[in-house]
C-alpha cells in the first residue's frame, strides 16, 4: 500500500477501504508517512468527502490511536454530552448534576476553553479548591457513590486527532464534514461513551455559522454512531446570541447555580431540560420524552439537581458554600456600565463579539498558553427581543485588568443592532436528528 | 500575507493575485514555507484550478526562481520546440539540422528520458564521443558559427519547479493542467526562448492519455504565452503507438538519420515537417505554412538537412561517419523476433506498453540513477492498419541483458491488437492551437 494511491483514490471521489484509512492515519502517527501527504488527502477530503461507512472507520481508527477509556467499572448506561462550543453556553455544569439527580451515571471529562469559547474545567475552577485532576480509581469510586464526576482530559487520548487537527489548522482543511465529524465522536468514543448525545450549535458564536452546515455535521455524525453501534442523537441549537446572560468563568457558574434553583435565564434552562431529557432517553431511563422533560423539571424544583451539584462540589474537594454565598466566587475590581445608544427593540446580540469581548477582558484564551481570568467576563442585560431605551443597560463588563476595555466595549456595543420595531425572539432549537 | 489565507482563497475557488502566488513559491523555495502547506495549496489547485493570468504569474514566478539563460548573443529569433514525451519520439534529431538548415538558429536545452519516454540527450550519446556538455561560450559559438548546438541542461534552472514538481510528484497533484502547463511553460522561458512551438502528445504512450486533456494543456499553454508575450504554438499529436518504428536510442537515431536521408518513416517525417513549418513561422521566416513545409521538404531531398546534421556532430566533437557507416553505432548482441499470432490487420499498438518493453531490455530509465543501455530496444515491424498473416515478424526487440526479456517480449505481444477488417490508421496530427 502506498499513500500517494490512497491520495490518487480520495482525488478521484473514490471510496478508501478501512485499510487504507488505517495505512495513512496509522502512518501518519508513526511518522512514516510525511505531514505534506497528509495534507494534499485531507484537501482531497474537503473536496470529495466521505461517506458513513468512511467516516466512521476514521473515527474509529483515532479513537483506538491512544488510551480507550474503559467506563465498565461504573454500573449503568454512559451517555456523554457534547457542544460543538458556543459563548456562554454553561450547560454541562446544569446538566451534569440535573441527570444525575434522575439516576444517570455522570463520568464526565471536559476540556479547558479555547478562544471566544469556554470551556467547562476552567469555570469549574473558579469554585476554590474544586479539584478535576482526580485519579482515575478515584474518578470512578465518585461516579460510583455519588453518581456524578466531572474531570479534566488526561492521558494521551485521540493523539492521531491531535496530530491531523494541528496539520488542518495550518492548511485550510479545517472545514470538512466528516473530517469534523470524525475529530468530535473520535474523542467521545475513546472517552468510553455507551451514547452520545450532541449539542451543534449554530449562529455567529458558533463553530458552525451556517444552519445548513450545522445540520450536516449533526447527520453525519449521528450516521457514524449507527455505523460504530452506539446510540446518539444530535440537537441543534441556537447560538446567534450567547446562552443565558452570563459569559465568563465565575460569572456562569453563578448562572448555572441560578438554573440549578430554578430562577435562571429562560433559554438555559430549556435547552438542558431538553439536552437533560434527550439523555435520560438514550440511558434507557425514559421512552418519554415529554415525561422525561417533566421529571427534570421536578428534580430543579425540589433542589434535588442543586444538592446533587453541591454534593459534586464536596467530593471534589471544593467549598460547597458557594452556592448559598456568591461572595466566595472572585469578583472583578470594576463593573463598566454599556448603555443603549437608541431607543427600539434588540434586532440582533452578536454571540461572537460578546464572546470576543469576554476574551479581551481575560476570560477566554488567545492561544493555548494563556492564563486566564475567572472572574471578568459580559454579563448581559438585554437579548434579543428585549425593548430599550436610550440610556438603559445593556450589559455589564466585568473588568480587572483595563488594558483591552476601551476595545472589549466597542465590541459588545457593536454586537448591539436595534429595530423600531417588535423583534421575534431565534429559535432555541431548530432540530433534533436521530 | 499568510500561507494559509492563500491556500483557504484558494480552495474557495478565489482568484490568487500575482503577490500571492510569489509569497508562496518564493516562501517555499526559501524553506519558510513548509511542504504540508503547499501539498494542501497544490490540491486546492487541482480542484479548483487557475486562470491564464494565475497560470502566467506561476510560471513566471517559477522561471526567476534560478538561472535565466540570456541567449541575445545569439543572432535572431530563438524558437524552442518541446515534447510532452512519448515513445519513439526522435523529432528533436531532426528538427533541430532540419530547420537549421532553413536559417533558424537552433540553441537547443534537452533533458535526459525517464520511465518509457525517451531523451534526446540520452540518444545523442549514442554517437561515440559526442559532447553535449559545452560551456556556455562554446554553446553560444557554435549556434553563431554553425546555426545549430544541442546540449544538456546545466545550471541552476528553475528550482522553484523542482521542487515544487517533486512535492505535486507524491501527493497526487501532478495532473493538474495549469501546474503542468506552468511546469513547462518556466523551463523554456528560464532557457531563454523568444517563442515556443509545443507538441502535445496524446493516447497510450503520452502523458496527457485523453484528447481533451491534452487539448486543454495545449490551450494552457498557448494562453500563457500570450500572457508572458512570447509567441507560442501547440500541436496536438498523436501517441496512441509509436512514433516512427524505432524505439531505443541508438535504434532512434538511425531512424532519425533516415529521416534526414528522405527515406524515413511517413509518420515520422510527415510530423517533423509540420512542426518546422510551424518554427519557422513563429521565427518570422514565413507566412505561409505549406511554403514553409516545401521548403523544409526540399532541405531534405537535397542533403541540405543531414549535412547540418553532420556539421553539428562534428562541431559537438562526435564522429559523422556515423551517418553513412551504421555499424559504428554500439548493437546489441541478440535480435529476438516477435511474431504475429493470428491473421488479420494491426487494430491498436499501444505506445507505453512497447516503451516499457524497451525500458525493461534497458533502453530506459526506472529512476533516475538507473544506468541505460544506449543498443537495445525495440525495432517495429509493423504499425497500426498493416496487414498480418500469423507467423509474420510483428517486431524485433534489440537485446543484451536478457534478465526482462520473457517480460519485455510479453508487453511487445500484449501492444498489439488485431482485427479481421481493415483498420484505418489514427490521425497523426488532431489539431493546432495558436
Amino acid at each position: 500500500m502506498r499513500a500517494y494511491d490512497i491520495i490518487y483514490k480520495k482525488r478521484e471521489g473514490q471510496k478508501l477501504s478501512r485499510a487504507e484509512i488505517e495505512f495513512l492515519i496509522k502512518g501518519y502517527v508513526e511518522g512514516d508517512i510525511p505531514d505534506y501527504q497528509i495534507s494534499a488527502w485531507a484537501m482531497a477530503v474537503y473536496f470529495q468527502s466521505m461517506d458513513a461507512e468512511e467516516t466512521a472507520d476514521l473515527t474509529m481508527i483515532m479513537a483506538e490511536s491512544g488510551d480507550m477509556i474503559d467506563l465498565s467499572e461504573i454500573k449503568g448506561k454512559k451517555v456523554d454530552k457534547h457542544s460543538t462550543g458556543g459563548v456562554g453556553d454553561t450547560t454541562t455544569l446544569i446538566l451534569a448534576p440535573l441527570v444525575a439527580s434522575a439516576g444517570i451515571p455522570v463520568a464526565k471529562m471536559s476540556g479547558r476553553g479555547l478562544g471566544h469559547t469556554g470551556g467547562t474545567i476552567d469555570k469549574l475552577h473558579s469554585i476554590v479548591n474544586f479539584n478535576t485532576s482526580l485519579s482515575r480509581d478515584r474518578f470512578f469510586d465518585n461516579v460510583n457513590q455519588h453518581g456524578i464526576a466531572v474531570v479534566g482530559q488526561s492521558g494521551n487520548l485521540t493523539p492521531a486527532d491531535k496530530k491531523l487537527y494541528a496539520l488542518r489548522d495550518v492548511t485550510a482543511t479545517v472545514e470538512s464534514i466528516p473530517l469534523i465529524a470524525s475529530s468530535i465522536m473520535s474523542k467521545k468514543i475513546a472517552g468510553g461513551a455507551d451514547a452520545i448525545l450532541l449539542d451543534v450549535k449554530t449562529g455567529s458564536g458558533a463553530f458552525m455559522k451556517d444552519l445548513t452546515e450545522a445540520k450536516k455535521l449533526a447527520k453525519a455524525m449521528v450516521a457514524i454512531g449507527k455505523e460504530i453501534g452506539r446510540d446518539t442523537a444530535a440537537y441543534i441549537s441556537d447560538m446567534s446570541q450567547p446562552l443565558g446572560y452570563a459569559v465568563g468563568n465565575a460569572l456562569e457558574v453563578k448562572e448555572a447555580i441560578e438554573v440549578l434553583k430554578g430562577r435562571g435565564p429562560e433559554d438555559l434552562t430549556e435547552l438542558c431540560l431538553e439536552l437533560g431529557a434527550a439523555m435520560l432517553e438514550l440511558a434507557d431511563q425514559s421512552e418519554d420524552h415529554a415525561e422525561a422533560k417533566e421529571l427534570l423539571r421536578k428534580k430543579l424544583s425540589s433542589g434535588e439537581a442543586l444538592e446533587k451539584f453541591k454534593e459534586m462540589i464536596s467530593a471534589q474537594e471544593g467549598n460547597p458554600a458557594v452556592i448559598d454565598d456568591y461572595s466566595l466566587f472572585a469578583t472583578a475590581e470594576k463593573v463598566v456600565e454599556i448603555k443603549a445608544q437608541e431607543d427600539g427593540y434588540i434586532a440582533t446580540l452578536n454571540a461572537l463579539e460578546v464572546g470576543l469581548a469576554a476574551m479581551l477582558l481575560g476570560a477566554g484564551r488567545e492561544n493555548k498558553d494563556s492564563e486566564i481570568d475567572l472572574a471578568v467576563g459580559v454579563e448581559l442585560k438585554k437579548k434579543v427581543s428585549d425593548q430599550v431605551k436610550k440610556g438603559d443597560t445593556l450589559a455589564l463588563l466585568h473588568v480587572n485588568d483595563q488594558k483591552n476595555l476601551a476595545q472589549a466595549r466597542a465590541k459588545v456595543l457593536a454586537a448591539y443592532s436595534y429595530s423600531k420595531n417588535e423583534v421575534e425572539n431565534k429559535k432555541l432549537i431548530y432540530e433534533k436528528i436521530t
